[in-house]
C-alpha cells in the first residue's frame, strides 16, 4: 500500500538515467521551458508539488539522477544525468525537480464573475519580472485572477515564473485579445479602471470590489482601446520621476483595493 | 564665445578615437563599471547631463566614435572606437554616451535632519534590481534619502542605475554600518520603523514625517540589530503568499507615508 504511488508506472530511467540530448522526453522539457506553448515547465519541488494540489496536469517530472527523492503520486518520473539536468537549469533553476505541464488556461468569463474581488489585466506588460511580480501581486491580494492581452509576456515563461515565487499555482490566468475583454467587460457590467502612467492622469477613485484594473507598457502605458473604455486612475508622486515602475504602480493599487475591502 | 563649452580641455582622440584596451581612460572606465568603488559610471546622454545639473563631479564623458555630439561644458571628453564602446556596453547600454563621475556621498545626518520627510533604510537588500527600484520610489514618494548598511547591494553599480530610471541623481544616498546608524538615529531623535517579512507582524501606525523606515533582505527581513530599535509596521495580505517582494512592500509603504502628508 506504501508504494501505490510507483504503482501505476516505471520510473523511466530509474537504473540507467537518460544521457542523450536527442531523447524524446528530454527534448519535450527544454521545449516547454523555452516555448511554453502548450506544455509548461515549473522548477523546484514544492512548486511542482503545489501545482499537483492546484489541480494542474502534470505529463511527468524530471528528477536529476541522485538527487532528493520525489513523490510521484502516480506520475510518470523521468531521470536525467546531471549533465542534462544541468543544461536544462541553465534556463531554470532547478533544485533538481522539474514538473512538465499541460498549460492551464483559466476561463475569462470566471474572472470577471467574481463580484467581490478585482480583476487584474496586464495590457502590453512586456517585461517578464514585472508580468510575474504583478501575479504575485494579485495572490498577495486576493485578486480573482489576470487577463492578459496582446503584447504581454507570457506568465507562464520561466523568467515570468521565477518572479512569481510560488504564487502562480494560486491565481487563475487567461488570455483574451483586447477586444474579445472589452466585450466581455460589457457582458458582465463590470468597470474597467486604467493605470495611467502620468501623475495625476486621473482621479477616479479605486473601487474595492467588483472591477478590473489594467496595467499597460512600461514605455506607453495601456492601449488607447482599452483606456477609451475605461475610467482613468492614478498615483500622485512627488514629480522627481516621470513614471512609476509598472509592478510598483500595481503593489499599491491593488493593496489600496484589499484593504478597502476588509 | 559659442564654444566655450570645450575650451577648457581638448577632446581626447577627437581626430583618433581611442582603440586600444590598454589605454588607461579605457581601463578607467572599465573599471568604474565593475568595481564601482571611488569612481563610478552613468549610461546614457539624459542620465550624465541631469547627473552634471545635480552637481556631481564629472570627470570625464566617453562617446562613442560618429556618434551623437554631446556637449562637454568643460568636461573632458574622450573617444572610443565603436569596439571599445561596445565592450563597455557589455554592462551597460550607453545610447553612445557614458560619464565618469566621483562617487557621491550624502551625509547621513543631513537626511536624518530632515524633519518633514521619510528616510529610507535598505538593510541587507541583496538584490541590485530591488535597490534601484527602491531609489525610485524614494524619488517618485519625495523621501530624504537612502541609508544603505552592509550587506546591501551597491546602488551605484550599473545594474542597481539602471532600475532607478534616472532617479538616482536626484536621491541622496549614504552609507552606515548599522550601529552607527542607531547612534545617528538616536542623535537625530527619529523613529525607526521596520517593515515586516511576515504578514500581520505589526500594526504600528506609519507616520507621514519625521522618521525612517527599514527593508530588510529578501529572504530574512531587517536584521536583528535595527529590528530591536525599531517599531514593525506590516502589509495585510490575503496570505495566499508567503511574503511580498521587497520593492512592492516599499512601494506600498513609502506611497502610503506620502499621501498621508500631503
Amino acid at each position: 500500500v506504501k508504494s501505490t504511488n510507483c504503482r501505476t508506472l516505471p520510473r523511466m530511467g530509474e537504473h540507467e538515467p537518460i544521457r542523450s540530448r536527442e531523447n524524446r522526453w528530454f527534448r519535450r522539457f527544454r521545449e516547454a521551458i523555452e516555448r511554453h506553448d502548450d506544455e509548461i515547465a515549473l522548477e523546484g519541488p514544492k512548486q511542482v508539488r503545489d501545482a499537483i494540489d492546484s489541480g494542474w496536469t502534470a505529463i511527468a517530472v524530471a528528477v536529476a539522477h541522485e538527487s532528493i527523492t520525489f513523490e510521484s503520486r502516480g506520475i510518470p518520473l523521468v531521470t536525467f544525468d546531471r549533465r542534462l539536468m544541468k543544461s536544462l537549469s541553465e534556463t531554470v533553476a532547478t533544485q533538481g525537480v522539474i514538473g512538465l505541464f499541460r498549460r492551464p488556461a483559466a476561463d475569462l468569463a470566471d474572472i470577471l464573475a467574481d463580484r467581490t474581488r478585482i480583476a487584474v489585466v496586464l495590457d502590453g506588460v512586456q517585461d517578464p519580472g514585472n508580468v510575474g511580480t504583478i501575479v504575485r501581486l494579485a495572490a498577495a491580494f486576493d485578486a480573482a485572477g489576470v487577463i492578459v492581452t496582446e503584447g504581454t509576456a507570457d506568465p507562464f515563461g520561466p523568467k515570468a515564473v521565477r518572479a512569481t515565487a510560488g504564487a502562480l499555482v494560486s491565481v487563475p490566468v487567461a488570455s483574451a485579445r483586447r477586444k474579445e475583454l472589452v466585450a466581455a467587460l460589457e457582458h458582465a457590467r463590470l468597470p474597467l479602471y486604467v493605470a495611467a502612467g502620468e501623475p495625476d492622469a486621473g482621479s477616479g477613485d479605486l473601487p474595492s470590489a467588483a472591477a478590473a484594473i489594467a496595467f499597460g507598457s512600461e514605455g506607453g502605458g495601456v492601449s488607447d482601446e482599452l483606456r477609451r473604455h475605461g475610467r482613468a486612475v492614478a498615483i500622485t508622486t512627488s514629480g522627481r520621476v516621470e513614471s512609476l515602475n509598472v509592478a510598483a504602480a500595481a503593489a499599491i493599487l491593488l493593496e489600496r483595493a484589499f484593504s478597502a475591502r476588509r
